[in-house]
């Protein structure tokens, strides 16, 4: 599948990686390409190519920037380029002005997932894969052997069945669809009990699973 | 050991005749006995008392009282009633009043546990359980043999010691130690996803084991 991956952290990278180790035709979007070569501590594992360049490219287009921009950078890649595409969107909008503990920058009676489903309204967001840290996304099994559970939220069941291909194909064995886009506020306000397990824990390898 | 509940619904109810089973001293409060007796269509399985009764006659406290009214109901008890004590919280901040999907009344930058801690410096508040439901709560080990994941947050350490035996009692094989009492921040947060995936899941009986 043609994948544009936009973010350039180490979510964006390790997610492309692994795509282009599917065998995945993956390209990295950034703001300024010539900025994010001079300043990038390693080689991408995917050629990088402007923003727009990349949602063009993409059939599929994966939201790896932070959640308080996300909206802002997938305008920067053009609504013309998303529209009808399935974008899955990793974010959570974490903020950490204040320090630690860092609070959600939206959460409660909205969330990243429907800001942007509303932006882009001619797009198929699906959240997922944003309960857990960028190397278990990729490599569920690398823990417990891939059992544990991760969450599929969005409003189109075409799209929700696109990206649980793709998280099968990442290793992913326990995917559970909670309902439409509105349910990415629960998977995103997970993610504040994440970062207070970090520490007991002495882990980022860690997730749930759903037992029922 | 003595134990007051605080809370009449199918939290209370569920936690008091657990702990009766076990061996406990349970009264359970109430703002007026008679009116609650009135209403009631089951029998009580403790003995019923006031809130101020129920909290002096406890060595340990629940909150088992709705997140948005537990400051509240704490305070009816009187503050002279819970120093020095052990007061669980059990309770979510859920909010109807918008109908389906819930909210959260308090979250994020604070939560209900806070508020007690801070109504009542001189207690001792450990915020567990709220998680699961009622029956989940008490009788862990009907999910998965108990072999899934509870929660404990709070300032004081002697306190969660208590605590913990306490869940072990009720068969919890695997208590968290999250951290101090805003680490509630995060389990009452969980609950918005908990809610969501009722649905999905067809049953109450679920809850989380933590993979690491």
């Amino acid at each position: 599948m043609k994948i544009g991956i936009l973010g350039t952290g180490n979510v964006g990278r390790t997610l492309a990686a692994r795509l282009v180790e599917l065998g995945h035709d993956v390209v990295i979007g950034t703001r300024d390409v010539a900025a994010t070569e001079a300043k990038a501590e390693a080689e991408f594992p995917a050629p990088l190519r402007t923003a727009p360049e990349a949602a063009a490219h993409a059939e599929l287009v994966i939201n790896a920037t932070g959640g308080q921009v996300s909206v802002a950078a997938l305008q920067g890649a053009g609504a013309e380029n998303l529209a009808g595409k399935v974008i899955i969107d990793v974010s959570n909008p974490l903020d950490f002005s204040n320090g630690f503990p860092p609070h959600l920058a939206v959460c409660n009676t909205d969330s990243v997932g429907e800001q942007i489903q509303r932006a882009f309204p001619d797009a198929r967001v699906v959240k997922t894969l944003n309960t857990v840290n960028a190397e278990i996304m990729a490599y569920p099994a690398k823990l417990a052997d891939g059992d544990h559970t991760i969450f599929v939220s969005g409003d189109d069941a075409d799209a929700k069945a696109t990206v649980t291909q793709l998280l099968r194909e990442f290793g992913w064995l326990d995917i559970v669809d909670v309902g439409d886009i509105t349910t990415a506020r629960g998977t995103e306000m997970m993610i504040i009990q994440w970062v207070r397990l970090m520490g007991p824990l002495g882990t980022l390898a860690f997730n749930y699973k759903l037992v029922r």
